[in-house]
């Protein structure tokens, strides 16, 4: 991308040098400051999002239109696949078209890997990819930077941990390639059968990230300064068992946090379901409700950004 | 409550004092006199109300997303459970304090008795309840009130006959609660299988109301100031032939209100199916249209209220 | 109507004179020019639309929410008939009675023919009918004389083609009556079974419109200035070998284009599924999403005017 987001679709966590990364995050701090304030914009007066979610999803859509209530826009929203055209046999790109005349600014989740790049296509506005099945979710590992730089103070040199099921879930792909911009540290804790693609750990090797492969959370957790969570998820066993033996070593609490660093932050893209033990939410490095709100603060960036509405508080 | 109510949650009938409920309807006066001459707001200019409704209710969240708009504000809105994380497993507690980093103020409507209180836990932001259940729905009993009081002139002294399911029916037990800071005095009119609660009774009358219980609507009718009519719902009975033998006799139409006194209010939570005829919708004392309006004035008065932004006006 | 559209309902084609039409596209031209040079309306500062859609439809109701953001107005809505009160049994006209407490203005689409009707006779707000299942949809056919006008530069003398399913579509019966009123000559392409119901075609005539019937798509299309496409639906045929034949008989490409005036402009209402080649996009006179965005200027004007808020701009 390297530098001028007016008019460009965010659709891909590849797209972002670290300049990009850098704007994004300059920006977002900007507004996170502002609201702390108690300011209120008007940046975008007569701006309108529409959010086209073919895949329900609470907190990705009410965070994309928080951040344009915040900056003063208008959202008009298809919260769910079965209320629209879809259902009549229209193709993405001629939806993208339509509602191109409708909105400055697509936000869009669909269950088809590439649809977001198929819907930017024929886009006449900025498109922003907020999950395309298996494929990428950008904005949720931007916040997930966002987050990590605030809570550490920086990402070079640190050691995160991602636990979970780092084979299927696409907000760790995207996260571990914006990751590969920073001297980071990586220790990837999951069950054998949930492995990160061996092509995307041969990747991060190449790019000079030092990458540890490991099923022991408990000595991952005593070693990281930030603990990515993420959920297995039961439907990915065959056998049923299997999953009821592993649930248990892949749990956050505050036994295993007494064996972490007195600083470690702990991060999860929610929801949760028991993964984090909830009296885990004390904890002062338990940092996934301020990363929701952070999420905030990056879409509201992304979006100024996408419109070039910046340019007077930035 | 007592006096402040910046900041706090709206879950029970029970939670105002006759002060507070003072205060609601001062407010909510201001309001009506202010959109009647064509006022509008920006008291919640940059605010954000998040309506989740985990059972439809197309009423109870257009007023109050109304009530928000006419305020100024913005809203973001999950209309029915199915959208949601919930479906992902996700607690009520996680969702409340999620939405509390996207929105200033939650309104939730929720089957599960408990639920609204259960969100209020764990939010960092106002939680009104829109009902939860068999539990409350304490802003229609708020609005309900403000009703009687602007039709009748005052609370103190009249009498109020309730009709319909009064064993199940939230709406009547959270008014009740209410009337009881007043000096009304009570009819309960039933089918002896669909009775008040005999604890609810027998509370009422240790406040020291006075409570009449009958099944016969003419003779309620015809001694009534205000006359609130709720529906009884088929599937409460397990015989149907008793359903529709009863159904007949608590249906309010032109015949039945020339038993009654000249000036009788006639109220309904709405929506009604056909236990008030359309004929009677041309009677003066016909108030259960305004009823509703008067409901986006009263939520005006407590999203204001919550979010301590009344002083400019109030 | 004529003239004063303040606080009227827009139910049906046939409630608009020539005089009519012209202020209604005047207003549309007057929101096209000012949006064009990114201008930002406050008219409906205050105001509120509820959009009532019992039958989904996105791009209608997106059309109509974008319009009232655009002027600067808050929307509230039901976006599928099942998270509303109609399941409680609630009739038509208590449903438009309720929400004109929440809202100024009501755009509803249900799936019954009058439903429109229904809920104007008792709404206390202008009702504009989106689509009343086979009856109307009043301003898809305003929007569709907007652009022909725009496209051709004038109705008058022009020849139109309508192509399709002309026996069941409710957009091209509005559309013919609006024609009506102006001097086109109309060239209805359908197979037989598919065409214009007699009573409509005599209508026509009577009115002094020049009117051609055949089921020769590429004769048509060598005549026409003007090629009004729409979608010819399986379910309309019993017998599926019948849809098939006839299917490939009336798909609008290159090759057929070579045939047409090369100033020919072509319309969809839209969704197409594959009535219209992709190829044709890149056609100068292709103007359907044109079409589409023409729909959120006469849908601005609409609201304007039924509300009264024209006249600091027009």
């Amino acid at each position: 991308m390297i530098g001028n987001f007016n008019g460009k679709h965010i659709l891909h966590g590849n797209q972002f040098t670290k300049e990009d990364l850098g704007q994004v995050m300059k920006a977002a701090g900007v507004f996170e400051g502002g609201l702390k304030n108690g300011q209120t914009y008007d940046l975008m007066r007569g701006r309108i999002l529409a959010t086209l979610f073919f895949e329900p999803s609470t907190r990705t859509r009410l965070s994309f239109e928080s951040a344009m209530l915040r900056l003063g826009g208008g959202v008009i929203s298809v919260a769910s696949g079965a209320t629209s055209s879809a259902a009549k046999g229209e193709s993405i790109g001629d939806t993208a078209r339509t509602v191109s005349q409708y909105a400055d600014v697509i936000v869009m989740r669909h269950p088809q890997i590439g649809s977001a790049a198929e819907a930017a296509a024929t886009a006449t506005v900025p498109v922003i990819n907020a999950g395309d099945g298996a494929g990428q979710h950008p904005t949720q590992a931007l916040l997930d930077i966002y987050t990590m730089q605030k809570e550490v103070g920086t990402l070079d040199g640190i050691r995160v941990a991602l636990l979970g099921d780092l084979k299927n879930g696409r907000t760790v792909h995207a996260l571990v390639e914006l990751m590969a911009l920073f001297k980071v540290e990586l220790i990837l804790v999951s069950p054998p059968q949930l492995q990160m693609p061996a092509e995307i750990v041969d990747g991060l090797k190449k790019k000079g990230l030092s990458v540890h492969q490991t099923d022991d959370l408990m000595q991952a957790a005593a070693a990281a300064d930030v603990l990515y969570v993420t959920r297995i998820q039961k439907e990915r066993f065959s056998d049923a068992a299997d999953y009821e033996k592993l649930k248990g070593s892949y749990v956050i609490d505050n036994h295993l946090l007494e064996q972490a660093k007195k600083d470690l932050v702990i991060l999860h893209p929610l929801p949760r379901v028991d993964e984090i033990a909830v009296e885990v939410d004390a904890h002062p490095g338990a940092a996934y409700f301020r990363q929701t709100l952070n999420g905030v603060y990056v879409r509201m960036a992304l979006l100024a950004l996408v419109l070039g509405r910046t340019g007077e508080v930035i």
